[in-house]
């Protein structure tokens, strides 16, 4: 395995949690108290991430959240701040990225040398060559969305070829020609678990990027009883609004965070337990 | 057609040209006067501009070349110049965003209104739900990747589906369900000329805009011959690196990019006429 994945399996192992807490504040829905500071979602963030760590396998943060606004500096300094507190948890930029050449290195390099992710998702689309300047920060972890959650992605993403879904393609061509520096994940939603074991038996074990449980109503028991590898690990469970708007026009916003990410930290870890015992 | 269409359909009447011009520096590769400027991107981008514009019927500029480097201030100024001083020219924004609900609903607001520009380009992986938030902003355009110009852009782009590739069902629904506000157009390489025939019956007049001439080596007389509409238009043909390096280490690197311009808009509509003449 490269350097991302033994960074995430070490913490997997070390939070005992699946959970990844997703970083995406809009600035129209943060606490009052916070509105008046002048940077307001790292403000926002840095209580989210104190309140959350110890629950978290990893961070994401969607960049569109900051992009909109103007608000990278912003983006900049909340992944500096993980980094500086909490180096064992790694940082996934959510930018799903996806151009050609001299572009592509281009992102790249947005992705892993500006804002010093860990790891970046992907859209592959353009085929592999596009992702290959990704691929090539060998020490850093690449996402290739596979099957996303929202209710249309099945437009194109199941749509059959030769046997398989361009989704299964993916998935395919994911853990085999990419995977060459051993850092590549995929990001599979969990609004459609049956289809996470096929995808999970193309993929053997790479890591899974769950986005969709919570307000998009995935199904987490089906999530796990599908997706974990031997060892009860290979899933990164996504949750964004759940956690950080779960008291978010409180006073105690943040903890209302905490006591969202231990739920769902422990929710996630009954239905692994069940599905391990089920094996 | 939508207020975008109408402006470039103006545009092309008004220059004469099927150029596009694209603004994607590379800090590296600035002439050496412009090194030490606060703003050099910029600074560079603004004798392009001028050099090229009357050569052009849009600008397109490149997300990812200010990003890296944390100059996104140096692109709202460059948009900023090429409104207030070329006003009748449409700014296209290639970022190639693709997301889902408030995400997709941020990166439109990130191109539209942060940005200011006048289209975007996404990419449709995730299906048109995840479109819709651009396509809502019924007076911008949004260009969405069909057929992409580099070597492995058939990986999925090609997988053959109930009789169609995958770039051909994109090209059926851009022109179909998602184009309610008369405001999409395709995305489609100059390295693939054969399919462009294919995906022009398919889109109906839809305007298509093409990155893969110059230093990529696609087929302009194809391309033409293939792609344009009645009228002679239909095409947006994109030159980057061939326009602003055309002598990128001179003192006269703007002059070189105005000869450039002028040079490529007319071989475009020496291959215009031999295709009109043809039909």
């Amino acid at each position: 395995m490269g350097p991302f994945i033994e960074t995430l399996t070490h913490r997997w192992r070390s939070s005992g949690s699946l959970l990844c807490v997703g970083l995406d504040p809009d600035a129209d829905k943060l606490p009052p108290s916070l509105r008046t500071q002048r940077a307001p979602l790292l403000a926002f963030n840095r209580a989210i991430i104190d309140a959350t760590a110890q629950w978290a396998c990893a961070f994401k943060v969607q960049i569109a959240h900051y992009a909109a606004i103007g608000a990278e500096r912003q983006l900049e300094r909340t992944i500096a701040y993980i980094k500086r507190r909490y180096a064992d948890t790694p940082v996934i930029l959510d930018a799903k990225r996806g151009d050609i050449g001299a572009t592509a290195r281009m992102y790249a390099r947005e992705a892993f040398e500006r804002y010093q992710a860990d790891a970046v998702t992907v859209n592959p689309y353009l085929g592999g060559d596009a992702l290959a300047p990704f691929l090539e920060y060998a020490d850093n972890g690449v996402f290739v969305l596979c099957r996303t959650s929202n209710p249309g992605s099945g437009e194109f993403q199941r749509l059959s070829s030769g046997g398989r879904t361009v989704a299964q393609h993916v998935a395919a061509r994911a853990a085999g020609e990419w995977n060459g520096n051993r850092n590549v994940g995929l990001v599979v939603g969990a609004t459609w678990p049956r289809e996470i074991g096929a995808i999970r038996r193309l993929a053997g074990d790479l890591p899974l990027l769950i986005p969709g449980i919570g307000t998009q109503g995935g199904d987490l028991e089906a999530v796990l009883k599908n997706g974990l590898v031997a060892g009860g690990a290979g899933l990164i469970i996504n949750i964004s609004r759940g956690i950080i708007y779960a008291g978010a026009q409180d006073e105690d916003f943040a903890g209302a965070a905490g006591r969202a990410a231990q739920a769902w930290c422990g929710e996630i870890n009954r239905h692994r337990g069940e599905a391990e015992a089920g094996r």
